[in-house]
């Protein structure tokens, strides 16, 4: 291929993979000379190749401009190059569960989101503070940030776990980008591939994914909806499978909504204790507690330095700023050399918005707000649930969170439900995505962290009557239990709500 | 221990570590009676108790405060629960390689660090783009960025590939939490522990560490001086190791400042795709060229999909905003998915600010200008340690970056070196740091990336007297060869610079 044939070839792929877009100007004859190492005869060929097959334009005097029609920028999955094979996503779920965590809430209706709508954030506030950092503020501060992260930002964070009564000093707390990358790290520090490790069931599909990627072997434990995993499971999973870390969301649990009583999380760190076994805990839902305290974590009932205690700010108050910390009890030091080569430190100027933002006050005022708001979504969805949903139906009604998780009557196919309401633009989360096992097929998690509007009213409506349509169910009312406790969708009794006497946490 | 006795020792824990400072307030006794399910008359208890031990103290209708003389802050690593040992860095080396990550460049001479200095950087247009981000934008936006990062900011990236004539398309670009994790998740993608992987010797003590973090066995090949790795040892090695990957920075490497001839990243290419082993492409100082051309990255001379270009805006435009990318070839989809679930993505207003940035242009006008000033920084340190360091000492002269590599005369130990001009406020990065044998023991990275003036002058002054103090050796002339050629440290012969007849690719 001739010099000039083939820089019109790249010139070509760029415009068709849309890197360069319609009227975009292309360098001058000159830069292109320049920047390639061609000569400008060269360079002039190749974009009268291009004219000539109607990819660029020449205007007078003013360069070489894309033509019209020119392809737009496509959204796909990072492709192969040339010459390798395309690889498609693993499988089915893969792709639903990228299709919900990129909801276009302005089209779809995002029931099955794994996030709460950002409207309900501080966001103008933090960017004020962003802004605020001075301009002549010297450059070097940006840079001086120590890798276990800003020291007011830790000290802040240190601040709530005391005031919330958990042991965690500031020295112990290493910023992350994200609960993800704490967690991650957590996971990198206590376990090598072929380990295995114990997750609820169902379990948030970001687990399962993360093990799988590691080599890791998840192995699922029952939970009891609303309590959290059965401790007497775990129990036997400790002797038979002897995992190398257990990995739990405590509090609000992705996707049950569960809150493991605190009785209970004390009996079973004593369990994890007497085989060493280290916990991950993922808090990030903990400060969206629908009652007036905040749930202990397992982490203060630690007194082994097992537990790998991982949060974020994402859920609470800064969605999108990536802001996370795990306090990883006694493998500290091997999560903080991890840190350093994963991936740069979170940014410091949003570590210092966040750390002003802190400092200022007014979190609790915003959190209360939050919660409120949660908590009237939940009743409002769950009502609508009731009128809408074939009898049978079981319900949670979580005391924090924004996740509702529901069990259909045995016999309705949840994916069926899946794909029949994405083509009405309603996204669901469906049960089988939260297990390995694919199982949990007439199960499916509901988002109520978004404005409950006539829209999301519809929506409800129209899952219901799809959930009913094929078995020809009775549209009637949802039964359900007065006041804070709900069923217990696997097997038919009730569970006392956080606060009460622990049924599950006796039987140990 | 009784409840009021307990709180106390909460309090005072936070107290000791720097959690509570002196003259912050403690929680009023209602506040933490509600959050701690205490009762009001075991806060007060524990609150006499303090004030008692002079921890607090009183102030009418105020409430309790914390005393002067409470410890401040400390910085030191993440220390362990009570109950674990405390881990002390895992050798000497680790300590060092902190220390001059976090130079306080007020206090210390930063010749050591690895980053040139923020004030070159257009940190408050950056802001401005930051700031511009409007306050009433649609905060779906900011949740709506694709896992593989903001399109317009990976169009900009291929824009850049594209005119520098790597044919790199957008979707093969993913947006990663600067290049330490692009380079971390193309490791992961290629590699499984216990693997061999190669890299140059001397190598960048981050990749050092990230290989033994991950269980990998690092096979160090000799590096040339100026122009990279021995492509001899580099086919015995591929032989003989059986490597799952190499990992190289070919442009302005970090510590010796080689630049690796495109005839032989050619040469290398072919080499490595007759092994099917990929390359790990680290990139970062691309843009520092002091050429009007930039080179071309190993990347634009493969044809199997086997080079993961990895960089990132850290060294040419934004410090401290951790915005980075992989371009990894065949891996993409494989390196996309471990991206997920590795961090957060990275934050979706610094994507936005970095492309309207980009977008609006002045990148080139400004990178021009520190590519200038970075060339002059360097002729004004190699004529101080010409003038300065004892005779016989070898420097290289690179043609991109903010390294200088010196070689001192056998016999001169530079830890000793080191320690002694950290005493004086001077801050060296140590030969041995860049080697898992710890060789180099003679030989020094500095950086003229910071202002160039009297301070620094002295230091590189001080260096060589200290250099020179302890073998008697005469102060005089660096024998260096006159125009851009540079000695070799390890055999004495010249190597021509990038852009000449390479001798070492001809010997393969």
């Amino acid at each position: 291929m001739k010099r000039y044939e083939a820089l019109a070839a790249d010139i070509g792929k760029a415009i068709d993979d849309g890197t360069l877009r319609s009227g975009d100007r292309l360098p001058s004859v000159r830069c292109m000379s320049d920047s390639r190492g061609l000569s400008a005869a060269t360079v002039f060929q190749a974009y009268y190749l291009l004219e000539a097959r109607g990819l660029v334009q020449a205007r007078d005097r003013s360069g070489y401009y894309v033509c019209a029609g020119a392809p737009q920028l496509s959204r796909a999955s990072p492709a192969m190059r040339r010459d390798a094979a395309v690889q498609l996503p693993r499988d089915v779920f893969e792709s639903i569960a990228e299709g919900i965590a990129h909801i276009d809430a302005g089209r779809v209706v995002p029931l099955g989101s794994p996030y709460p709508s950002p409207a309900y954030y501080p966001l103008a506030r933090l960017a004020q503070h962003i802004c605020a950092i001075p301009q002549d503020l010297d450059p070097r501060s940006i840079m001086e940030v120590p890798w276990s992260g800003h020291d007011e930002l830790r000290r802040q964070i240190a601040l709530r776990y005391q005031s919330a009564g958990v042991d965690v000093g500031v020295n112990e707390i290493i910023v992350t980008n994200g609960a993800t990358e704490a967690l991650h790290l957590c996971l990198a520090a206590a376990t090598n591939p072929g380990d295995a490790v114990l997750v609820a069931s169902p379990t948030s599909y970001g687990a399962l994914q993360t093990l799988q990627q590691r080599g890791l072997r998840a192995i699922e434990i029952r939970t009891h909806v609303p309590d959290g995993i059965d401790l007497q499971e775990l129990g036997d999973a400790l002797v038979r499978n002897r995992p190398k870390a257990c990995w739990l969301m405590t509090s609000f649990q992705n996707p049950t909504g569960s809150l493991m009583p605190e009785s209970k999380k004390r009996a079973m760190i004593d369990l994890l204790s007497r085989f060493d076994v280290p916990l991950i805990e993922d808090d990030v839902h903990a400060e969206l507690h629908f009652s007036d305290r905040r749930p202990l974590p397992a982490k203060a009932f630690d007194t082994h330095g097992l537990v790998m205690h991982c949060s974020s700010f994402s859920r609470s108050l800064a969605p999108g700023h990536g802001i996370g910390w795990a306090a990883p009890g006694r493998y500290a030091m091997d999560v903080a050399r991890r840190k350093s080569t994963s991936s740069s430190s979170a940014p410091a100027m949003l570590q210092i918005a966040i750390a002003g933002y802190l400092k200022q006050g007014g979190y609790d005022k915003h959190l209360r707000k939050l919660r409120r708001t949660l908590a009237n979504h939940q009743e409002q969805m769950l009502q609508a649930v009731a009128r809408h949903f074939p009898a049978g139906t079981r319900a949670t009604r979580s005391s924090g969170g924004y996740f509702v998780w529901l069990e259909l009557p045995a016999g309705i196919d949840v994916m069926r439900v899946h794909t029949e309401s994405l083509s009405m633009g309603i996204s669901i989360a469906p049960g089988p995505l939260f297990s390995a096992s694919r199982g949990f097929r007439n199960c499916l998690r509901l988002n109520y962290g978004h404005p409950w509007d006539t829209r999301a009213q519809e929506a409800i409506a129209s899952l219901g009557a799809l959930a009913a349509g094929r078995t020809g169910a009775r549209r009637s009312a949802l039964v359900t239990v007065a006041g804070d406790a709900a069923y217990v969708p696997v097997a038919v009794r009730t569970s006392p709500c956080e606060g009460l006497a622990v049924v599950d946490a006796a039987r140990v």
